[in-house]
């Protein structure tokens, strides 16, 4: 009988080409899908809950598949990550009901952003933040965060390219924390426009460095334009933590 | 005029054969050494406080090199960095006496080793941990950690292949910690043995899964029995920190 498992994946995004499977480039998709081949012995396609571009990282990216088998669910993991490079692991395998949808049903979706602000970059730390050799001033780039919760149209905060019908989303919780040289970013909302983590990174890290003044988000997001915000900063800062289903889905 | 130069150095050791030159292996050494050759435009060779293994990471590895160069000494780790690889970054330069030897003048060195204890793997980490699935007993690490400081013949932890004149040793501080699913050991001592900072994490793993008792670690050490510590963890999960050296020296 077929079933609709969920999984819930880690993976480096460095060498890959982002989530979505694509024609002449590796994804993290085809390397899940052609591990479930291997593993179920079928044609597999998979349904990811949101897409993440090249180097960006994923410690909860979620992703559905039908399959019939009798593998016990719990073992699912073990077995897919026989399959997998050692920079994708399967954390998690759970049975939803047929019409569960990842992308559809989730509720809401934490990010991370990672800078590292140090005088010199960090080697180990290359390919999990971006640089930046100017002291940041952590502080107001708090004060910065909490302006971006509540419900706003991100339109300026979105880089072209994407299809979506409305450009509202709302920001439940935005956290600024600093330890070790390492300033991060956690972002949890309940949808995010393409790229718009990045657009408000590089523009927490402009109001760091005291090129935009805390007070003055208001109006950035109020103007709906893609030039009052800062640069989009790049991908390898960027990590999917989390994706939270409603609880009659998800048991 | 002639200059002692020591450079603090930090490197991901991933791609390396380890600090040390060899033949037929890439070391970071001789990459440093090749990007002194390209800035001063003459034969350089340097000398190191230690030698890593290889996988081995470096935050903090001292070395030094002489040279005759106009280029001012604050300069230095920008104009290096220029030529090097992004796995290896010179975090300082500062100019020593002549006498000034990295091995030999430090007082301290500090090593961290970072263990991942979660049901899977997460790629993120691979590099820079020893995962273990097996759930480890923090506090129990963490009262065996203890009963490494003071002044003991380590010969019991020590690799064969190494000739030192003598295997005792000093920690001066022992520190286990536990955040977001990483243990991390921190070890201060006046020196280590070959392969003493893999030994002491591997018997603390055996001691977090409940089969070395923590009070067992000073008859374990009295022993000098190679045999009764535990395995040699991995590499990759171990940091040379930092190397102090005498105020006298340094200034």
């Amino acid at each position: 009988m077929l079933k609709n498992i969920m999984l819930t994946i880690a993976y480096d995004g460095t060498c890959y080409h982002g989530w979505q499977r694509q024609e002449n480039a590796l994804s993290v998709q085809q390397v899940v899908e052609e591990a479930c081949e291997k593993l179920f012995g079928c044609h597999i396609k998979i349904i990811g809950a949101g897409r993440t571009d090249a180097k960006v990282h994923a410690l909860g990216q979620v992703a559905t598949l039908q399959v019939a088998t009798s593998i016990p669910i719990e073992r699912i993991p073990y077995a897919l990550n026989t399959y997998l490079p050692e920079d994708i692991v399967i954390q998690q395998a759970k049975e939803q009901p047929m019409e569960f949808h990842p992308r559809y049903d989730a509720i809401n979706k934490t990010y991370r952003y990672q800078i590292l602000n140090a005088p010199f970059a960090i080697p180990q730390w290359r390919n999990y933040t971006t640089f930046v050799s100017y002291p940041l001033n952590v502080d107001r780039m708090s004060q910065a965060g909490k302006y971006f919760c509540g419900t706003h149209d991100f339109v300026g905060f979105c880089s072209t390219g994407s299809h979506v019908i409305t450009t509202i989303r709302t920001i439940f919780d935005f956290q600024v924390t600093f330890q070790d040289r390492i300033i991060t970013l956690e972002v949890k909302g309940n949808g995010f426009l393409y790229n718009m983590v990045r657009i408000i990174a590089g523009t927490l890290i402009e109001v760091g460095k005291g090129k935009i003044n805390p007070f003055d988000i208001p109006s950035i997001i109020q103007s709906k334009d893609r030039k009052k915000a800062g640069p989009t900063a790049p991908p390898q800062g960027l990590t999917l933590i989390k994706i939270e289903y409603g609880k009659t889905l998800t048991h």
